[in-house]
């Protein structure tokens, strides 16, 4: 067996907190997207950072690769270990460790999830507002730079980790930033660390900005004509400065599928879901504002949900749509794409995703949180499938290209794991030369994730 | 003469945009604070990207050292080139490329002050925030991680840089970074170059975001019987989630500089200058949440300037304290120090920098970006005098580790440049680590701007 003698040292480390069993292996290998299952050779659960720290160390010396592990939620492989050796499942490192209410920020373990955290989080007034859907890790997050419904109004973990502790290669704990809200102090080591997709370092801790749990929030849907009609109506929204805290395009096929999924009962028409919030007055003003932008778009059925109930089940749908999707493409797979544009060419990338998909056969779902420029494209596949796996491959690539060159990124949020690698190149060109640099620098073995990001 | 054969490729190059006479050459090595003049071999002014290119791979090939300089405003002497070679004078690489209002961005060059680019937005309805008081070139802003008055509300260069391009010390051409509002695709170069202080590329074109003028703005200030009330104010106002546009601390010493220097005509107690912003309702509301607050805390004479004269001529008398105190100091030079911590300890910090500068004898101006936990502590000195150099740095060694003790920065704004390498194996400790290998990675031959950030 492969790294026999790493393994056994992390026993003798770990104990029972070393797995090695098929059943905790294949958790570890599996994915929601495309990919292959990739196991690895063992789990490792550990609990502190000086753990982590004396796990890197043997891997070091054995030159085993650790694929760090949070909560399984990538949609691009990120968690895959595509070259075996050691899945560090970071689930046991869930504590929270510090509140600063006064300073409005919070210290956690990688482990925590973000639900966890905004539950414990309830009674300060306080909370944190990033949230891509799933109930990811908040170092699964920081690594892949995940944001979600709220980065239009509080950005993303870019802007959100103030300071870091992670585990490079060779076992040494560095600490990056701190709690002061600036700095100009050295290298950004944080920022380089947040996205790094796991390569660099084990993120063992993390500050996190919180913000003030606002005073009145209100929801709403309303319905459009056309997708067209929708964007058009968030880019003059956004252009007008409304402080949105959330807006989320829906398409016809995606209310199909919430209709399926959940019994919404909505028409089936291309929707946004809006949050609003602030004082009772600023909301009142944004509201009416946003309303008389829509009229300018024929919107109809503005309709509000202010109890928190309410709210609570419009957005429980809305991060639903992975699952809801599933309903329209039964005992298949989705392709969930990802890409993220200048808000001024958001209609053009929506129409062109749409138009290569029906050239394609496909009726897609499309959901995003389009105050961003940030949008998704949703395709059942069959895994199976090569002629299936050949389309969405194609359909990606498409996207891919137009989104650079609309000026985007084809990443809005989701990251370059496995899947992405290949258009690294026609996005970075020459910046992948230092990004090579760096990798090589910090990790000379290559130990840390390694066949993701770079290709 | 040293780099000869360097300096006569680049005349070929540059004609008579390489200048070597001694009037350049002492006009690029001097510095506003306490470090010894350092003179550059030759001076020369790209106006091209493919120029810089060019030149960086000329010093590449001869192992030149190369100084970028802006506008020879950093504190920190950033700009002085301690071991010779040329001074990349970026001053002619000032056009504006593009301004896109519609996704609220502009593209500039380097050599753009802030000023030059507000004036040409004028007309757009949108402005560039960031106001670190000189008037600053943007590429030396981005380089230094520059902020100042209005980080409170817009964050700093690190939250306003959406991409760069940059020449690394090879000649290669970079671009890091889109004009999408977030990406998760690869390393965050952007920031990794954002506050490198040219030690890691030169940035030769930046992409800036843009923020809409508010459609009301009021300045006041307020007086407070002591430094500890006006600064706990400052903290009950932040926690308070009171959105300040300007939130800055004047003591009583920096108040007699402003009497002298510009016959302000205040009286010489401790003031806050504040500034609100946003909608007519929301300034109102706003100020009278601050009126209140700043009334438990002893406040008096709170006055407010709405007229755009007024407004202008408060913030020109704040962002002229540097020279107002040299009013105090007849002759003598400032040293401006610049630590920032977590807000909840900014009382501690400020009440330390004043117990140490009595017992030293000195009467010392405090000013700062109160609402970051940023602030500065301004101190006269003869630059020709062993024994005050030797204060001087007594007091910034005790207000440096005072900063970090409360989970603080050495640095808030001013940077590392060559005064503060002395302080970043105790802020950093191994973290100095990869710090050092990613210098190594894309520097191998250590000519971008030696001698400055890495101790």
């Amino acid at each position: 067996m492969a790294h026999e003698q790493a393994l056994t040292q992390l026993e003798t480390l770990l104990g029972d907190r070393l797995r090695r069993s098929d059943a905790e292996r294949a958790a570890h290998g599996q994915n929601e997207a495309h990919f292959p299952d990739a196991l690895p050779d063992a789990v490792a659960y550990p609990k502190t950072t000086e753990e982590v720290a004396a796990i890197m160390r043997i891997a070091h010396a054995e030159a085993m690769p650790v694929t760090a592990y949070g909560t399984g939620t990538s949609l691009e492989g990120h968690h895959l270990p595509v070259q075996g050796g050691l899945t560090l499942d970071l689930s046991l490192m869930n504590r929270i460790l510090a509140v600063h209410d006064a300073d409005m920020d919070v210290v956690v373990q990688p482990g925590v999830t973000r639900t966890q955290l905004n539950d414990e989080l309830r009674a300060t007034g306080l909370y944190f507002p990033i949230d891509p859907g799933a109930d990811a890790s908040l170092g699964g997050m920081a690594a892949t730079r995940a944001s979600g419904t709220m980065a239009v109004r509080y950005g993303t973990m870019r802007e959100n980790v103030l300071a870091l502790e992670a585990v490079l290669a060779d076992g040494r704990v560095i600490r990056t930033g701190s709690r002061a809200r600036k700095s100009s102090s050295g290298y950004d080591l944080t920022h380089l660390l947040i996205g790094s997709e796991g390569t660099l370092g084990i993120i063992t801790e993390l500050t996190l900005k919180l913000h003030g749990q606002p005073e009145s929030i209100v929801a709403a849907t309303c319905r459009f004509p056309t997708v067209e009609d929708a964007v058009n109506c968030v880019i003059t929204t956004i252009q007008t400065g409304i402080p949105m805290a959330r807006i989320e395009l829906v398409n016809a096929t995606m209310v199909r599928g919430f209709n399926r999924a959940s019994n919404a009962g909505m028409p089936e028409e291309p929707h946004l879901f809006l949050e609003f919030s602030g004082s009772e007055t600023a909301v009142e003003e944004q509201s009416a504002m946003f309303e008389e932008i829509a009229a300018d778009f024929d919107a109809q059925d503005f309709k509000r949900a202010t109890r928190m109930e309410e709210r609570n089940a419009l957005w429980a749908m809305r991060h639903n749509g992975h699952h809801a999707s599933k309903a329209l493409y039964p005992g298949k797979r989705i392709l969930a794409t990802d890409v993220c544009v200048p808000i001024s060419q958001l209609a053009e990338a929506v129409t062109a995703a749409e138009g290569k998909a029906r050239e394609l056969g496909l009726e897609p779902v499309i959901v995003g949180h389009v105050g961003d420029g940030n949008f998704h494209t949703g395709i059942g596949f069959n895994r199976e499938d090569p002629a299936e796996l050949a389309m969405i491959e194609t359909f990606s690539a498409h996207l891919a290209e137009t989104a650079l060159r609309l000026g985007g990124t084809v990443s809005g949020e989701h990251g370059i794991g496995l899947g992405k690698r290949k258009y690294m190149e026609a996005e970075h060109g020459p910046a992948l030369v230092p990004m090579r640099a760096i990798k090589a620098a910090m990790d000379p073995k290559g130990i840390l994730n390694p066949g993701k990001l770079l290709p």
